[in-house]
């Protein structure tokens, strides 16, 4: 198994479904339709929804193209999220993915109701798909419940209440447990709920989801660091591994945090799978 | 049936289950949730739900604290779409019910942040309720349809994207229908798929509640008229009835609208509760 022609095949069929699923762009009103494809279809690597379909795989399922619809709405909620986070009132990033933020390309307002729409239109998408009721349900419970005060809103409040400045671990471990490693774990989770994995699996999902995303969002700070020597912005004045821990030290909890979720993971991943991706993913340079 | 005890009653036992479903104040993340709170709680005729209960009702359905989570769930994404509204980008709106809007009191921010929240609430709680998967099922197609890019975000953006000088009928129509009226229409419709009842009356819920939105909208429309000699404001720019129709013709087309939800609504409302609910709404003088 060559682990970067499976993301790639599962990000293209991925990116074919957004396509399918989202609303036309030449059908009313326009804007707000171009608005919601403008952020979604400007690239990214579809994790969420590539978890969720290897989970569902692993655990044992085997109708992918009915578990389509719910890929794609993980994959419409983390863009609404990005929208709203890049805000002037919130992140202040004029820039995602080399490209202008939706508010800079369509004005703050249209950018706010892109952002609801593609949230509402996640739900719409699941209630619509051809999935059993019993198994929507299920869906909804470990989704929304990432989504909330609870999950990654919860998280978001306190980034955005925070500083660089507060050395405050817990709090830091608190931001990114609920802005970045819930939603990890619930797609982990949903795959193997859609594959009708008994309770234990679940457990192993939800943990090793979590500990992946955790060991993701170090990560993407370690990153951050290296990208703002290069330019500055609103973002240097957040709380990160790098400002709380220093980078090296920061280096050994992903490192750590990538452990704990290969271990939780080992008794699914049985053709190490996962194992590759979390690797790939935590070795990558952009 | 006096029909205002009627709404007081309702109203009294809707405000008991908001404070039941909204997260505590105290609880992490404080901030958030007073936010979540603050908007919810900062009063409201609580039309809407009240709406959905009486549908239920007239249309056989019995067990009221079954249905409670989605009256509430109705309730929250009024609240978050409120929210979205009154921020600088959008209407910027300062006041909302003669208190400081979100945004003015917690930050723009965290407005942002509280109407996701909301937003996410409303799915989380109907996730968790005790009503069957297939209920849940209908209950969230008849939502999403009415709140995503066909519903009141299409609405919004049209009405972001308006302005008084466009004399347009029929766009005007659109933004009223799809920002007011399809979630009037919704309200009615869950009512009767909560109660089980057959397809004639859901269409007959449908039109019925679709028409007392658009003339719910006008009457809000002029009531803003008399308010705009007293402050100015950004609305002053928007496009209305009042702005297209003048005053009187725009109170002849509510009064049309009126009737023809009654029109739709008789067959279902035996005691007369919705057409007296219609009356004092459309008669009110705030």
């Amino acid at each position: 198994m060559n682990i970067k022609s499976y993301l790639k095949k599962w990000k293209k069929k991925v990116d074919e479904k957004l396509i399918e699923y989202l609303p036309l762009e030449e059908t009313y009103p326009q804007t707000l339709n171009k608005a919601m494809r403008y952020t979604v279809l400007a690239g990214g690597k579809r994790i969420r929804p590539i978890l969720m379909i290897t989970t569902y795989h692993l655990t044992g399922g085997r109708d992918v193209e009915k578990i389509m619809p719910v890929a794609c709405a993980i994959e419409f909620i983390h863009s609404y999220s990005l929208i709203h986070d890049d805000l002037p009132a919130i992140d202040n990033d004029n820039y995602r993915r080399g490209l202008p933020s939706s508010h800079i390309k369509f004005g703050e307002d249209i950018a706010i109701l892109a952002g609801d729409g593609l949230f509402s239109h996640a739900f719409y998408i699941i209630s619509e798909s051809n999935l059993a009721a019993i198994e929507k349900e299920k869906v909804l419970k470990v989704l929304t419940k990432a989504l909330g005060n609870e999950g990654i809103i919860g998280g978001q409040v306190k980034d955005v209440e925070s500083n660089c400045s507060m050395k405050d671990p817990k709090l830091l471990r608190y931001i990114h447990s609920h802005k970045t490693a819930c939603f990890f774990s619930a797609a982990c989770e949903i795959g193997g709920v859609l594959a009708g994995a008994e309770e234990e699996k679940l457990f192993s999902l939800r943990k090793g989801g979590l500990f992946m995303g955790m060991a993701f969002q170090i990560v993407d700070d370690l990153l951050d660091v290296k990208t703002k020597m290069k330019e500055a912005g609103r973002d240097e004045n957040k709380l990160t591994y790098p400002s709380v821990h220093g980078i090296e030290y920061s280096r050994k909890i992903a490192g750590r945090y990538s452990e704990l979720c290969l271990e939780y993971l080992k008794p699914i991943d049985e053709e190490g799978i996962l194992e590759k991706i979390i690797l790939l993913l935590l070795g990558r340079k952009n």
